[in-house]
C-alpha cells in the first residue's frame, strides 16, 4: 500500500490500515513516523478520557461499561489499554481485560493494548502516537487505561482532555499513598465496588484529601458505582460530560502541555537512538566508569564534547548554546 | 565549608557533609556534581542491596528487620527509601516507613528518602547519586528500597547487586501481573508474612513462574519470612550473601549497566535542560502543534535543525553524526 493510499485509509477509518500503522510505529519506523505527520492536521477532534486508579480497584470493568452507554449514544470509541508487563518477556497477563473483549466484534470499538515496556521512545510517546491514530480514524471518544503507578503512567492520563481516578474502598495505608499522588490530577474521582462496606467512609477520606487541593476552580466529582452491574456509570458519564463541557480558554492549557509532550519526547526519541550509537562507538567509556577510572559525569562531558565544540558556530537559534 | 573540605568530611563518613552534599544534588547544584566527581574514585566498594515488591508486601519491615542483623554483624548500613509520592504536592504518606526510624538514632544507619516526583534529572540519576554518597561516606551495604511498580523503579533495583522481590501469599489476579514484571529481577524471591493462610501455595506458584527463566545459572532462592516478628530473616541473609558471593566475571555485567546507566543519566539531564532552554526560547512552537499547524514531529526537526546542520562540520567522533 503506498503511503498516500495508508493515510487515505486510516482517514476513512479503516480498521486494518489502522492497526498496520499501529504496528508500523510499534516498530519505529520512520515511514510509519511520516504517515502521523500527514494525518496530524486532521487530529485533535476525538475527546481523550485518561482512567486510572489503584490496582484491582475494576478500572477495566468501568472502562467496559462505558464503553456501553457511548455505544449506545451512538459514538465511536478507541480504547487505549496501558498493562503492566514484564520488563524481560514483555507479556501481559491481565485476566480483567478479557472482560472488554466482548466489545472486539462490535466494529464502532477499537481496543488496543500497550505494553510499559519495550517500547521505543518511550510509553508516553508510543501513547501519544496511538491516540493520533485514533483519532485520525475518526474515533470520538479515545480512553487512555493505565494503573496509576509510575511517573510515565500518570503523566500520561494527566494529559488527557478529561482525567478520572477510580478507587475501591477499604484499602491499605502504603496504596492509600498511591492513591494521594495520582488523586491530584483527578477531574472526576470514582468510588467503585460501591457495594463493600466503608464506601462512605472512602467518599469522606477522599472529600478532605480533596480540600488540600488548591487549584480547583470547579470542585471535583465523586461518583459511587458498582461497575460490574452498571450502577452509578450514568452518573459518571453525565460527571465527565459536566467536565469536558467546562468553559474553556481559547489555550486548554491541557492540550498546549499535550503538545510540548509530544515534541519533547519526539525529540528525546531521536537523542536516544543517537545516544546508543555514541556508546556503540565507545565502549571503553562504560569500562572506565565501572572501574572508577572515570566519574559518570566528565563521562557524559566526553560523549558531548564533540558537540559543545561545533555548536560554537552554531547560529543564534542553537539549541545547544556553547558553555 | 570549601569544597575539598567537604570531601573530606564526606570521606570521614560525617553525617551532617553527606546530608547537606545529598541536599545539594537534589537541588542540582553544579558544585554539588563537582564534589561527586571527586568522590567518585572511592566509591564502589559499598554492596548494593535492591528490595522491592508489591505495595503492603512489608518491605520496610523487611528492611527494619534486615538492618537490625546486618547491625549486629557490625555492617553500617545506608538505605534509600524510595516513595511514591503525589506529582504535585511532593509528599509522601507511608505510615510503614516510621517504624524504620527507630533506627535513626544509631549512627551506623543512615536513612534516607526519595519522593519519586520532583527530581531533577529523574529518580534513576538521583537515586544513583545518592548510592554513591553513602558508598563514600564509608557505609558497608546501600539498600535502595522501591514499590516494584513505574519502569523507572524496576530500572532502579535491578541495577543493584543483589536485588530481592518481596511478596505476601494471596494475591489478587492484577497484582500478580505486576509481580511478573518484578519477578524477573529477582535474584531473591521472599514470600513474606507467610504465616497467613496460601504461603506454600504462593511459593509453588513462583516456582513455576521461575520456570520461565532462562538465564539462571543459579536457581533463584525463594525464602519465607514474617518479617514483623523475625522468622526467617536469618534465612533471607544468608541467601543475599550466597548470591552477593558468587563468582563473579572481571567485567561485572550488572556494575557495568549502573555504569552505562550513570553516564546516561548525567547526559540526559544535560540535555533536558536545553530542551527546556530551546522551548522557552520558541513559545510559539506548542501553540502550533497545539492548533495543529505543525505536527510534534516537525517541531522536533525545527528545534533539532540547528544542531544538525552544525554536526555536519564535527569531527569524526561527534556524539552526533549526520544523517
Amino acid at each position: 500500500m503506498s503511503p498516500s493510499a495508508l493515510v487515505d485509509r486510516v482517514l476513512g477509518g479503516d480498521v486494518r490500515a489502522g492497526a498496520r500503522l499501529m504496528r508500523d510505529l510499534d516498530d519505529a519506523l520512520p515511514e510509519a513516523i511520516e504517515i502521523l505527520k500527514q494525518l496530524y492536521p486532521a487530529t485533535g477532534r476525538a475527546f481523550v478520557l485518561g482512567i486510572t486508579g489503584n490496582p484491582g480497584a475494576g478500572k477495566s470493568t468501568v472502562v467496559d461499561a462505558l464503553i456501553e452507554r457511548y455505544r449506545k449514544q451512538g459514538k465511536r470509541v478507541g480504547v487505549i489499554a496501558i498493562d503492566p508487563t514484564s520488563p524481560f518477556s514483555g507479556g501481559a497477563i491481565l485476566g480483567d481485560r478479557i472482560r472488554m473483549q466482548r466489545h472486539a466484534t462490535d466494529d464502532g470499538v477499537f481496543i488496543r493494548s500497550l505494553a510499559t515496556r519495550g517500547h521505543l521512545g518511550g510509553l508516553s510517546r508510543s501513547t501519544a502516537d496511538l491516540v493520533l491514530v485514533l483519532d485520525a480514524m475518526g474515533y470520538d471518544l479515545v480512553i487512555v487505561e493505565t494503573v496509576g503507578v509510575g511517573q510515565d503512567e500518570v503523566e500520561i492520563v494527566s494529559q488527557a482532555d478529561t482525567t478520572v481516578v477510580v478507587t475501591v474502598p477499604g484499602l491499605g495505608d502504603e496504596i492509600q499513598a498511591i492513591k494521594a499522588g495520582i488523586l491530584e490530577i483527578a477531574d472526576v474521582l470514582v468510588v467503585n465496588k460501591a457495594d463493600r462496606e466503608g464506601a462512605d467512609r472512602s467518599v469522606h477520606h477522599l472529600l478532605s484529601m480533596l480540600e488540600l487541593r488548591s487549584h480547583d476552580a470547579v470542585p471535583v466529582e465523586i461518583i459511587k458505582t458498582v461497575a460490574s452491574t452498571g450502577q452509578g456509570i450514568d452518573d459518571l458519564v453525565v460527571a465527565i460530560e459536566r467536565h469536558a463541557t467546562r468553559p474553556r480558554q481559547a489555550n486548554d492549557p491541557r492540550r498546549q502541555k499535550r503538545a510540548q509532550a509530544m515534541i519533547t519526547e519526539a525529540l528525546f526519541e531521536r537523542l536516544r537512538r543517537q545516544v546508543v550509537d555514541a556508546f556503540i562507538a565507545c565502549p571503553q567509556l562504560i569500562a572506565r566508569v565501572a572501574a572508577r577510572e572515570l566519574d559518570p559525569y566528565s563521562a557524559a562531558d566526553e560523549l558531548l564534547a564533540s558537540l559543545d565544540t561545533t555548536s560554537a558556530h552554531a547560529e543564534d537559534e542553537s539549541l545547544f548554546p556553547p558553555r
